[in-house]
């Protein structure tokens, strides 16, 4: 397996050449202070760092070590507890967080490039951190001034990690139906009892404290989803003087033995009588976990990003060693028993296709990223908008770059042939690996449904003409001739998408059925589009800057024209099938499946 | 996991209702006396049982067990003895088998649906038989007489096994690099001498001996593939009393660890000075293993059509269990908590999309197979003309149905939500067992450029034509108005194939990088068209017979929309892609990958 090295220049080639965030920064106030392009280029060097040399050695032995349980206790693989402190210790724990509580305060373009970093080091170490960063933005938001100093300062830290209890094995998407209790105390606390599975990082030797968000339902509760509540559960309590106090009766009943990530606990948390806060408001903590599942849902898009970059790093290294068979139009190294097999097109087709999906996802993620902090940090119109675009975008980034993470990692296993099958060579855990971006965080269906029936229909296409007139300004203002080659069919596929939106709210106003039957190939249109419009404005600027760095920029000019050929066509057969309507899918009876 | 229902009636309905083989079979002289369809039904019938079962309970333990090595010994999963002692003496290592030397001499169809069933039950058990069976099919037809009463005998009888040993380190799909030598003797027998690798079978304790068939070269053979010889190399040898003799110095070096297939033995096998016996003719090694590999690859891709089928009765079984949130045109079981997930969209989206395209497999391997019985054992024409289709349809089937074999997989594990990433489920174990038919045996671009180089191309479109021409007639006998909403797109598909066809060829004629760069896509388009030809031919017959059995051809119908309305249009944006040409993947250079 090739050695992972962070993709830097990339990163900076969109940070500052084409998103231009070191002008966006210094009008967002909250930002402007403490943000700057010097600063942001060191973070992003000692992350590369910190993945390439310290998390990334981890990840095979993780796989095969896996972490093990053992009378309620869960040790993680070799070496994880190492990293996870070094990595406490350099501050990367702190990176997003509240400035006020001892967070850096990095935007959301910052954290989501580490993330990816991370991910592609190794997604199973990624998600230690990565939900306590989700759910100290909950905490930061909705809870008290108290729970924000007792817990996030040490969630920053690094002295304690957090989860997210949310699903039981009854209600995984319908939350709705949850069972776990809690019964209000004289004292303003609770007691939680209640069983919750697939708990990522619900227990681990990494930290001395773990501080579980767990979505319980008060006895008098409003049945169904506006009867859930959202509590902080630390599985120790912490005494008044800020030391750690008596165990909470938070217990791990097993973990899962699972297809991937083997290096993640993925627990079944008991609460037997635990002691539980209120955050936020009582019956609203749906919409307080949703500050921390927004934020995940682009965080697990990104980990299919982290997988598929390391997918293509690896294959293109195999390829460019493994000699066999000669090219089509003639022998290319006479010297050698065979040419490379970057000869044959088959196998340069996986390669660009890798290719173009990732550095297209993270110039996309980089969009929707941005968007999130004009939301965060911004005002106005500005905001109110980018608030609106972060809201359509964040299912699609969950769904549409996980779906092309796991398509990649496929993609790159076969060009590795046989020895793609093979534990020893590391290239098919990536492809178990990345799978359970596709299921967890709300599975991209449900992802899909997000955006076409809460987002898109929801606002009956408010939010979505948002982004067609984003993309058509772009493509009114980008008149150069040079540039026409991808202008002609971005703007057709921004019609074509604007037609589709238009055609489907019109069905689904007289058969409501027509949402989730098209939900899904509506979001991989949307995606395609999307993606079209990004590697646009990356050719838009690599042309500019050509003879800056000429290797680069024919690269991305190379890529951007391979994107518009071989996959902006990929919408044409998914809006076929969105125009064949919800009656092939609901005319037959379910006795005859 | 739901437990294994062999689809015996949908077999039947194949065999009997839509390919008429009952009057196929009497014309075929080598077949009529021992093939009818009372005994072909009796076959089906014991066959799920074994299926259902023997062989489907071992499969969860034979994943987390799989096979052990120690000392050059290869241990099979626990109950793997039995069960192949139980499938031998029920007569099935003979059910293909040459009638001249004890085997059943069942035709393809028979043996191909008897294939699908072993492969849904468990591929790593179908394999130990699958490849005697093939290395049997090599024997019969270019093995000398000697060769066929002492070792075909045997291998029909299950005493013994027998592998394929092409692979070796540096010499996968080119197989003109291969370095294993022979080297003659005065006796007309060869030392053999050379290291394979990623041999199936290639060691294990089911049978008393093991009967590899080498790939090898003699010192003086000419360089590349023309200097290949087949050998048979036994790991025992084999006295002239046939009782079992000497040691053969063929050994064990090491087993791989795979992504899937644990129970699968995949051996470094060792030749050192082994005896080995010539099959066939000097240097023309490669065409009699082809003679097996044909027959290896259509049963590839049923294994990816055993595992899609199993795929989809598992998720059915969950979905129609399972129930979370409500139906999105209101609630449809008033008296549970939730709907079945059944009534969301994108869940029949996958349900649907898992059963027409298995369906439609299903109807295509066996057309496939038909043609294969018919150029095996038909006379005149027919049998040119049959032997033309398989040659082209061959590696449709390995690489069409293992695709799709792979995306059902994925598909149904989406279907089990978070359940279906944890592995006591054993939906995940599909998917990891699904991976390797796309890869070994020719990986899927390797078919792609054997279909449209080799085949297509090589004979000037003549074999397509042939294909077109089947396909032409019957839209031109089907003048049932009923019909027409099949016919109609059916036709237009076979018009765009024959127009991408002589695009690509005209194309290939000015470049022929064109047909790399084509070749994986023009699969595809072919796949989707050639299954719409086959589920026309189903709804033809469906329509017909209707009033026998509502219920099976209801769902037959409703079925057939659904391939034509959301499966055929996938063909359009890969026709697109063709379009685009080689340029986009050949105009970047290596340095800029």
């Amino acid at each position: 397996m090739a050695e992972y090295q962070a993709p830097i220049k990339d990163m900076n080639y969109l940070l500052y050449d084409v998103f231009k965030s070191d002008t966006l920064w210094p009008t967002l106030p909250k930002l402007a202070e403490h943000v700057d392009r010097e600063t942001s280029e060191a973070i992003l060097l000692e992350c590369a760092k910190i993945a390439e040399q310290v998390i990334a050695p981890l990840s095979r032995e993780g796989d095969e070590v896996g972490v093990s349980f053992n009378n309620g206790q869960v040790t993680t693989a070799p070496g994880y507890k190492e990293a996870f402190n070094t990595y406490a210790e350099g501050g990367w724990t702190a990176l997003g967080g509240d400035v006020n509580y001892g967070g850096m305060g990095m935007p959301k373009v910052i954290t989501s490039l580490h993330e990816e970093m991370l991910c592609a080091a190794d997604i199973s170490f990624s998600l230690y951190p990565g939900l306590t960063a989700g759910a100290g933005l909950s905490l930061a938001k909705h809870a008290s001034e108290e729970i924000k100093q007792r817990y996030l300062t040490r969630m920053y830290s690094g002295e304690w990690s957090a989860t997210m209890c949310l699903t039981e094995s009854h209600a995984g998407t319908d939350l709705g139906m949850i069972r776990t209790k809690a019964i209000p105390q004289e004292n303003g606390s609770y007691k939680i009892t209640g069983n919750k599975i697939f708990i990522t990082g619900g227990e681990h030797d990494l930290t001395e404290n773990i501080i579980h968000l767990v979505l319980a339902k008060l006895p008098d509760a409003p049945a169904g989803p506006r009867g859930i509540s959202l509590f902080v559960v630390p599985k120790y309590k912490v005494n008044d003087d800020e030391s750690l106090g008596d165990f909470n009766d938070v217990s791990c009943g097993s973990i899962e033995h699972k297809m991937g990530i083997h290096a993640s606990s993925t627990c079944v948390i008991n609460f037997d009588d635990s002691e539980g806060y209120l955050v936020g408001e009582l019956n609203k903590g749906l919409a307080c976990m949703f500050t921390m599942m927004n934020f995940e849902r682009i965080g697990v898009g990104i980990q299919g990003l982290g997988a598929s970059v390391r997918s293509y790093q690896n294959a293109l290294e195999y390829a460019k060693d493994r000699v066999q068979s000669r090219s089509l139009s003639g022998v290319k190294s006479p010297d050698k028993a065979a040419d490379s097999i970057m000869v044959h097109g088959d196998v340069r087709r996986m390669l660009l296709n890798m290719k173009a999906l990732n550095e297209g996802s993270r110039a996309l993620s980089l969009y929707i990223a941005m968007q999130l902090d004009i939301a965060t940090y911004g005002e106005g119109d500005e905001q109110i908008k980018a608030d609106k675009l972060t809201a359509l975008l964040t299912p699609l980034a969950k769904a549409f770059f996980t779906d092309l993470g796991f398509e990649n990692t496929v993609a790159g296993q076969q060009v590795f042939g046989g020895h793609g099958f093979i534990r020893e060579w590391g290239q098919e855990q990536l492809v178990r690996d990345a799978r359970i971006a596709q299921i967890y965080e709300g599975t991209n269906g449900i992802q899909a449904m997000d955006l076409l029936a809460r987002k898109v229909a929801g606002s009956k296409g408010e939010f979505m003409q948002i982004f067609i007139d984003e993309a058509n300004k772009f493509v009114k203002e980008t008149t150069d001739e040079h540039m026409q080659e991808f202008i002609v069919p971005l703007s057709e596929a921004i019609d074509d998408l604007q037609k589709t939106t238009f055609e489907i709210l019109s069905a689904a106003s007289n058969n409501i059925e027509e949402l989730g039957t098209s939900a899904n190939d509506y979001l991989h249109v949307f995606g395609y589009t999307a993606m079209a419009f990004v590697w646009a404005k990356m050719a838009n600027v690599s042309l500019c800057k050509m003879s800056e760095d000429e290797e680069f920029h024919q690269s991305k000019i190379h890529t951007a024209r391979y994107y518009f050929a071989r996959l902006l066509p990929r919408r044409l057969s998914l809006m076929a099938t969105i125009k064949s309507g919800s009656e092939p899918m609901f005319n037959m009876p379910d006795e005859l499946f």
